[in-house]
């Protein structure tokens, strides 16, 4: 517990800044320097974040950006690329929890995004998620969290591609289900309560942009659908999977138990009795866990993979945690130790 | 609204059959001679369903069963082919709405089920849902309700069989989601509120029974996966379709006008502004309505089509009042008439 | 079913204008000539309401304002008496929804509002509430639809004023429980899903301007607090009453009787055994039903009021139905018979 | 950090039995030797508890007690005095989060419970609660855990006790809303999803027992009413006060500062701006924080306060591990840390 660092939070008042003001609160070598917030400036963080009434600190204007040792930037797509340039200067690691920097190559971005302001550094951004790319994390000055959606994807399919169960040119249909959180924290006519509550909507049929990153680093093109369901916190993927050669249950076991085995994060969960035996987001809400398992569909082969994470913290801010843990070489699950609740509601 | 029919409903207590004497309450020629549960002999229907406390109405025992022009079975698979010979005795037209006489063969429902004591009865009824079996339905004196994950598959994908878009042997991967009425009034830990609320959990990853009926209607083996939600009434079934030729939008809009365009409950919702662009069960919660829309992938020519229902009345006792008026020569959309609210929480 | 009457709905595109849309809809005896919007002109009624998509009806300006039988103003505060004129002159008879012309004293309005532009109609307007006033509303030109948390609360409370067990002088602490639609169509912050789910949320500790008309109704000062909670429609009011002497259960009981033993959409709900032996929201969700219950403190005796109704409809679009209906002299219940669902979520 | 001590949990299996493990799992000076149930003998305690999944334990039989340094039980009602000699012998230190020692006086448990069989142990034991007891907590060899409602009234009152605006004889109701876990981890047909979704059902209009410790701890009998809400975790108690003189809001500042000022898991909230104004459930979801408030109505000088506490944690777990740190001499918020969630669903 003796390295002691200091950190920023960029865009500290909307969702995923307030759970990174929660993570560096609770962690043992950081020390919270500054929250920005445009529409916030002087407001305490508790303010907004009721569960952070405790903390001495107000949120400051981004434009006066102090000089920290790691600086999160949790800010909407777009603005992060405008002012990368100070924020470099301003920290030695910036960790990005926007879409700016998670592709590595300019015609990917174009083609998913708006046009990028700043390509050149594309390709020097380390994908955060240390399940994928933990090799490349330690002294990363530039890191990019991955799309929560994606996220999920990710981890449910990686041990196939591991195991060589898939190859990337398989058929791949990946039906997310996400909470409301993931909308950020503004306010929308279909995000209100009455309009939001006890759906099933179908926001993203198709052309989700977490397809590109999935496309990434997977190799893989998948048919991808997201919907909208009654939870705040959660995004689940289900992934129907159609190999070439037929797979069994004790394939699929070493496969995952390969890939995710000395993982402090991830959890295998693949049947067994009682209430919770496939992955749930309620069983990770609140936690950096991700959990996955998988079933064999006895009539085809299809492989249906499940995996469960929260959105807000596997799917961003804690992978951002998890990675800066890494990238400046502290105890990697530091400040992430939270095992969730239960029982808990819409997570 | 001269033709008046005495009407009974076997399993009462339930939420099937409490569905059942709310349509019958309110339907134009039915009139509710009794309702049976073994649970609640002689306690009111109201004590039970408290939005029917108005009816005048005690439960009695299913061995008392009196004769009436249509009974309406709505007991626990199992049940109703034990005392199949005992309802048509009391009625001249039966609608059950348990699996036991969805299936046309015996050897697809041993398969599937636990084996029929009267597979006699398999080929001689009817399957219910209209959409897919309207002329075979006037005079039918055994007619089954559709399984609700079932109905909401078939109707989302009758429309590309019908415009041969879907021949049978395509790969199609159904993702369902369902509220928590689907299981019944039964109490159990998985459906307490705590551990149900703010849920996705894969109930049936794979081997989900409704299968055998997509698969007798339709002629396509589906990829079938079923998850619970934070919703109590609702069936949403989001199906990926691979067809073997492109599709263009315009196939899509003609093939579902086609086949709805003159179809009382059928609506097609697809894109268009707004906050409710395409199918949800809330729009169509507690009505007999269903709601089928699409998107065509771009990326690779998948098909994604939407379709939504109550699962307690287009999926359940809906279908099965819908089926009766055909049946018996009524007003088709009698006592179905309600169009739902706006807005409604967890419908 | 004879008597036809054209009908017209100011602010059609809100919560309660697309409740009464609705009604109208399903009503026998009226025909819905226009509906009007300020934000979604020559938009259909559909595109906001999902549950009125069958209905062949665009919304138009509120300054195209055409005559029809009976108009339904369901505006914010404070514009129905900013046109009232132009209000009465497209028809002879008005129900406002809003609280423009609840009161029946100018000094009252300016207590609790925020001064009135046309205090002359203040007396001239019925209060809509059938149960309280039903021999005023026959012929009556401007009728003004209850606040729905002093709907419940007078429906509560008013067997005890009939039968003389409150007067007017006692302690009365009325805690309401309330949900979401009551906060209106519009997107907030506050009401957003993910801020909004779960809650129990104070949001008027005291001064909340449905007092006023529960003064002026019973003629009671009540000590009232107002809470949001989970759930879409509804709203809860316990009184806790303080008794100046002993009321036994059959006092109550005869109360309650005495007031509503005739009313078509009152229930009393008291004890029993099963699920629902008190008033709830759920058990009257989407219908024009109060429910009423009471239970006595053996410790003290005070009297535990409950009283559950659906805030937009007994509470404001039902209420304004059910008044027009006695006001044009049509059958009572016209178009307010549906009696809910069971089980139904989040109502 | 240096104390280690060793820990069982009898009732290991129920939510509290669960919440227990997971913070003894968390907390820097205590090893779980021993976690009981009946229902789930050698399952692991994940198995029943997934957010759990990561300890290498199983569930005994509670026949199997092994000794510990602090055992918690966490039994239903009346379970415990049957063990408690049991209890006693396995452990220096027993804390109990039943009811079956929370009342001093036999006279008193039996009015409200059904008769003690070792009514010599009622005032030898310790009634948790450190913002109320804290004094009489260290060495304590017996500790019972309060009710969570009465720990929220408790809270919310004993401001206005210390500074005598309440003496005892004063009018005070207090309105209590409730999540599902407060019913323990059985199944019921009531605590169904289906019949719980969306509720606000009265479920101890009077009579709750939870009167007996408020009347115990304050000295004050309360006019209490209990609701269920939907949500999974809290309590909140919204008590209207009546006092004999008027209160500034200067004195109940001063109240609540002079009681709560140093007191670390305890935070007035009442009025400001944003989303989070009054004490709520959610904002204090997963934690030991109590959150207290009040609003004082200008009408007629009632005091409103608002209490809110998660009932797993402050008003059950939370304050049982509360209670042994003070008791064994531990840092008082060691495993207490957890600051909670933002945005939070149903908590």
């Amino acid at each position: 517990m003796s390295k002691q660092l200091t950190a920023g939070v960029v865009g500290g008042s909307g969702f995923t800044g307030g759970e990174l003001l929660r993570l560096l609160d609770g962690h043992p070598n950081f020390e919270v320097e500054q929250a920005t917030s445009r529409s916030y400036e002087r407001k305490t963080v508790g303010h907004v974040h009721p569960n952070l009434r405790h903390l001495d600190l107000r949120f400051t204007s981004p434009a006066d950006l102090e000089s920290v040792d790691v600086l999160f930037t949790a800010t909407p797509h777009g603005v992060s690329m405008e002012h990368i340039d100070a924020f470099q200067e301003a920290a030695d690691t910036v960790v990005d929890l926007s879409a700016d920097f998670r592709l590595s190559e300019e015609a990917q971005y174009d083609e998913w995004y708006d046009g990028h302001i700043c390509p050149e550094y594309l390709d020097k951004s380390e994908y955060a998620l240390p399940e994928l790319n933990r090799e490349n994390l330690p002294g990363a000055d530039l890191i990019a969290a991955g799309g929560c959606n994606a996220t999920a994807t990710i981890l449910g399919l990686k041990p196939l591609f591991d195991a060589e169960i898939l190859s990337g040119d398989e058929q791949v249909v990946v039906d997310v289900k996400v909470g409301s959180s993931e909308g950020g924290a503004g306010a929308s006519k279909a995000s209100s309560h009455a309009e939001r509550s006890g759906i099933v909507r179908p926001y993203a049929p198709t052309g989700h942009r977490h397809e590109a990153e999935i496309q990434e680093y997977l190799g893989l093109s998948v048919s991808f659908t997201v919907h909208a369901v009654d939870m705040v916190r959660g995004a689940a993927a289900t992934c129907h999977v159609f190999p070439d050669d037929p797979v069994s249950k004790g394939d699929m076991w070493k496969a995952f138990r390969g890939t995710y085995g000395d993982e402090p994060f991830m959890r295998t969960v693949a049947g067994g009795g009682g209430v919770y035996r496939y992955p749930e987001p309620k069983s990770v809400a609140g936690t950096n866990f991700g959990e996955v398992g998988f079933e064999i569909d006895p009539t085809n082969g299809r492989l249906v993979v499940f995996s469960a994470i929260d959105n807000m913290m596997k799917g961003s801010a804690g992978q951002a945690v998890h990675a800066a843990n890494i990238a400046l070489g502290l105890e990697e699950t530091a400040g992430l130790e939270f095992t969730g609740l239960h029982p808990v509601g819409s997570p």
